[in-house]
């Protein structure tokens, strides 16, 4: 039952425990892709909405988010602005608008919030963090090999093992539809129904293209050779008729060639049932999969016209994106974590003691160390020790007038219970030596 | 001239290089945040209309962006959502959401863009970042002192030197008000003509006083007292028939006591005609000044009753708000900045050689190493030096025929422009003890 404090629906508050987790994994992603030479793109959260409506049809354009004009236009209804939809739409822009600035090629990501008006459910947000990394400008098989092992690290780096790599070609799934003689119009349609392979059973599939108006004999060829054992062999026998269909081979075999130097060969195979359903993809695609989780948990391929589609220049391109939000679900929580807020906790014990209490906090944090003093308004060591506790903090600076008069700072280990009087000077000595040890 | 690739009006694109400079000074700010056991929160860009307006008045409300309701709704012209305004709206809808599961006081920094549809201007945007830190449930000086410190620590980690923390009371300025028989009704503008002490004469302050109403004599001793070279010794005098006025000045001295052991004294003063616009501070407020630079570079102050007006709980609060935009304007770039996007290039000579550059990439990369093949089109290796030199990179490996012959690598020094041929499975080795002297 939401309340009125509640985010807005399919929005989140991120709290500390898993803002941290987050900031966690996006600190690895954004190391991983800088290891590639990708380099950062931010861009505004909204967009003009001719930029960004009409580039990936009507279902699409009822999922954006749009900006109402302000001041005297606002009551026209209208709406100037639109928020970010996917990263991708940006990227022509900017390539766009910064051509002749930008390295050739350019290899950029992207992380970044984008927003979707999609019915919220478990797991599907209306604000999430999608993470893209694209290469502009070449034609290569190695910007293809490049993306997809800095894909692969990246998703290995966030902790993943379990973990496969699909991959497939566009000129494959093509020369297939060429040699089992499916009219060009059927194409899309039956490529849409083959997606399905992994969700479908074949007689069903087969029941499928046969509605879309495919001959009997011809479905049940096509979905026989995709879910045979031996379908990679026998795929590679029934494309020797089609040129682009052997080429889309080779280039799977180079792209295989080219990642086995990173990629263990038991975590990407050749999958001819995956299909991916954008029609965009020119080249080899892939797609990542997890053990337990149903979907995709990224992908990508190459796309070499879609940047002029989206109003940019005309440049070959290659990406892919990581299901980040998934991804972080499947994330054990670390066990090398920093619990808590704080690593000392300092009493104020009393009104003249806050001053010395305070320059004690400041010292622990010259060593590296989270420190504050306690803000509460009780006078009670028991209640400012439970306070302390609530904190994480490993340690307890305890001040009060004995400490005073005798010159030192009583410093209470909060794991053992022990405690031990330690000279004024010597605290943040003594402090960073205990918290060196602790590392250790 | 704005043309249509450009981002929308008051907006930015970040590129590589500027989009570093900010991450690598938010990183700081959180790390000094932490260190003061402040955490994390984000929240949503957006919030429900009726969670952000009418919170701030009806010229704030007018810079709010409005989102339209979607799907059956849109032509109704009407708005749901809004974007974030600033950090301090949503601070108040989490405290009331998830009250208990806070921990008290709730201390937390929000470092995140907000949206205001300003007329965009040299330095100012209606897309930027703003980064608070603030502490709910205190009525404890050290809370006020703990964000002060927190503030600048962060100001001087970011780099900043030439900077100033002016302070002040909002129960001095009361106090004063009252012993000098200001009508209670003008409070309010005197106050907001008294704040402009730093852009205007003593005798202009005055002359618009006089307009708000105030009588002239109380008007040229109010701004006597407060532009005097001994102004800080006047005000005490002055101050003594006001018990509030009087618990304010204490209320400061302590605040500058428990600073001295963090900010310098030379970095810190009592500034009587440092007002803060904002009426809704009811206890100690400061600003940061630079030299050199218009206006603030950042502020804050007590604010006990805000939260509650703005829809949550009614709870103490202390703040501070740092103004990074402009902050960042200040920053040097800095000499150890990694140049570039690569440390290490590696030349695709051949189409059979491919393969084995791809892994010497991968190799340097599990050193640390930046590392990323030619992905053009030219065989030539003074055009793929020219890219090695474009990425900034410190060694191009070179690995042609010869190389492969004698089982080695040319490894190029792009800075020295020596080359040496390192056996092949030394390579790694090598760059590894090369960047780490290139390092020390």
């Amino acid at each position: 039952m939401p309340n009125q404090f509640d985010p807005p629906s399919g929005t989140r508050d991120f709290l500390a425990a898993e803002l941290t987790k987050r900031e966690r994994a996006f600190g690895v992603l954004r190391s991983v892709f800088a290891s590639y030479g990708f380099e950062p793109l931010q861009t505004p959260a909204f967009e003009r909405v001719d930029v960004l409506l009409g580039k990936y049809g009507d279902e699409a354009d009822k999922l954006v988010f749009k900006i109402l004009r302000r001041g005297e236009h606002e009551a026209s209804g209208e709406a100037d602005l639109a928020l970010r939809y996917d990263m991708t739409v940006p990227l022509a822009r900017v390539a766009a608008a910064y051509g002749s600035q930008l390295p050739t090629p350019y290899k950029r990501y992207a992380m970044g919030s984008v927003w979707r008006a999609d019915r919220p459910g478990r797991g599907r947000f209306r604000e999430f963090t999608q993470c893209d990394i694209d290469t502009l400008g070449s034609t290569s098989p190695l910007a293809d090999a490049e993306v997809l092992c800095a894909h692969h690290d990246a998703t290995a780096a966030l902790g993943l093992t379990d973990f496969k790599i699909l991959i497939n070609s566009r000129q494959v799934l093509s020369g297939l539809l060429e040699v089992f003689a499916v009219p060009p119009e059927l194409g899309p349609g039956v490529l849409t129904t083959l997606d399905k392979l992994d969700k479908m059973s074949p007689s069903e599939v087969t029941g499928e293209l046969t509605s879309r108006g495919l001959g009997d004999q011809a479905g049940v060829e096509l979905v026989g050779v995709m879910t045979a054992d031996d379908a990679t062999e026998r795929i590679r026998t029934a494309l020797k008729p089609s040129e682009g269909g052997m080429a889309g081979l080779d280039e799977l075999d180079r792209l295989l060639a080219l990642t086995a130097s990173q990629i263990p060969a038991d975590r990407i195979a050749f999958t001819p049932g995956m299909v991916r359903g954008l029609s965009y993809y020119t080249g080899p695609i892939w797609e990542v999969v997890a053990a337990g989780v149903p979907g995709s948990i990224g992908g990508g391929g190459r796309y070499d016209h879609l940047i002029a589609q989206l109003g940019g220049p005309d440049v070959p391109a290659t990406g892919s994106s990581l299901g980040i939000e998934r991804i972080l679900t499947l994330l054990p929580g670390q066990a090398g974590d920093r619990q808590g807020t704080l690593d000392v906790a300092v009493t104020v014990l009393a009104d003249d003691l806050a001053a010395p209490s305070f320059a004690l906090a400041a010292q622990a944090r010259t060593v590296g160390l989270r420190a504050s003093v306690y803000l509460g308004s009780s006078g009670k060591l028991g209640r400012q020790l439970r306070w302390a506790a609530d904190q994480g903090a490993r340690w307890c600076l305890i001040y009060g007038n004995a400490e005073r008069e005798a010159g030192t700072v009583t410093v209470r280990d909060l794991v053992s219970a022990e405690q031990e009087a330690v000279r004024a000077a010597e605290v943040t000595g003594y402090l960073a030596s205990k918290a060196a040890g602790s590392r250790g």
